[in-house]
């Protein structure tokens, strides 16, 4: 099978130019089939500050407004995603940039009120992976940012990383998928405060015991979860690394997650 | 040859909730292959000014800033993109939604300083018509904001009914392309005062006499020299006509563009 790699970067890296310039730089050498998956960030909470709008995060996800679902698709797939595009494009890459609504790429249901209401934010119901397909056969690279909808013309705030989790699960059956989480660190720590202390390979068992032991913390919980089960649905490889962990001849490998 | 439906909306409709719904409704009805366009309006400039930026327009052209082309990438490429996006797939017609940036669709120059320096502004270079082509081969509707680039990183505002024209012109050597470019008002009128005046062919020895007698005048148009630039370059039929027009059953059938 032919080897895909999917790439999902933070809101840290999207708000650094160098950083961001330097990581497109690294994607456009990736040989082969490639996504790209984005966030967003301060940007957001910028505008919603100018704008009179008050963020609201409750455990790390954002609560979706009206006005906030307005403001992050502006900026997620407005600003962000056609400004990546076009840095992607200079380089040489032929990127197309998309949400979940485009081509139904991504189908999510509205989350529905527990104790918290999310607002307008979406969990992913379903993966319509033969757009992707077909644009990587043709040699362009889907840019995808984290708005999704519902099919019935509500769009929906989604988390980054679950988009990225469940497309490679999606184009697991297809492709040799290699998923690669990036973020501000060089990996999982296996001490928080030791930048140097990078985690090479993290299996289910130590997670646990340094989960247990509180050195995973919050933050990192829900993105190793995640990597644990695109591991287990047939995803070939995956990463939690820094940008720097997409280049092939980076001495910055990041954390591999293994079974 | 098989038929392709170009149609071109402005911000007026795009503003209009129920007009928007049943112009969208009526497009996802027609038959066969089909692109969108539209460009912004009211939006960008109420978003313009919550943020303190000074919308500017000089022969019906905006003056684009670098603040302003954040705002107009955020709104025409984020904001209605997407809701028109979302909105079609509830239709159940398959779209996705693209810059020029995206695939290179339309790559642009920006506009030189004349004697009016028009910011961030591109003059179509070249239309990339493959992945246009392609993804309508797979029954998918392209929808198309009036957000371009330069090919070196740089985005850039370009006109919507130029992006048609040229759009039109480019796909007319695949396709036996139908143009329609849809506005307030159900046609060219012949008295600008009776909206029941709708000229039913407008060629173009009328065109002159009517520019003469100041009947049809600025707003009109580029708009009406652009109809007739694709229609030169080998587009099969061009209407200028209200969004009632597109709808095959309507009494509206707006004006054609004739040799």
């Amino acid at each position: 099978m032919q080897q895909l790699h999917i790439i999902k970067i933070g809101g840290k890296i999207l708000e650094d130019k160098p950083k961001l310039h330097q990581l497109l730089s690294d994607f456009s050498k990736i040989e082969g089939p490639k996504i790209l998956i984005h966030g967003g960030g301060k940007k957001s909470d910028e505008l919603c500050h100018k704008l009179g709008i008050e963020p609201r995060m409750v455990q790390g996800r954002r609560i979706t407004d009206e006005d906030t679902l307005e403001v992050v698709t502006m900026v997620y797939a407005g600003l962000l995603n056609k400004n990546v595009v076009g840095i992607l494009q200079s380089l040489g890459c032929n990127a197309v940039g998309m949400s979940g609504a485009d081509g139904n790429v991504i189908l999510c249901r509205k989350r529905e009120k527990g104790t918290i209401d999310y607002g307008f934010a979406g969990d992913v119901e379903r993966v319509n992976s033969s757009l992707l397909s077909s644009l990587l056969q043709e040699g362009i690279s889907p840019v995808l940012c984290s708005i999704t909808h519902d099919g019935r013309g509500q769009l929906l705030n989604t988390n980054a990383d679950t988009i990225a989790t469940e497309l490679a699960k999606a184009m697991a059956p297809h492709f040799e998928v290699k998923l690669t989480y990036c973020f501000e660190k060089k990996g999982v720590l296996s001490d928080p405060t030791d930048e140097a202390s990078v985690i090479n390979k993290l299996d289910w068992e130590t997670y646990k015991a340094l989960k247990g032991k509180g050195v995973i913390t919050e933050g990192m919980i829900p993105k190793i979860d995640n990597a644990f089960i695109a591991l287990k649905a047939g995803v070939q490889k995956i990463v939690i690394g820094s940008p720097a962990s997409i280049h092939p001849e980076s001495s910055d490998k990041g954390t591999e997650i293994c079974q």
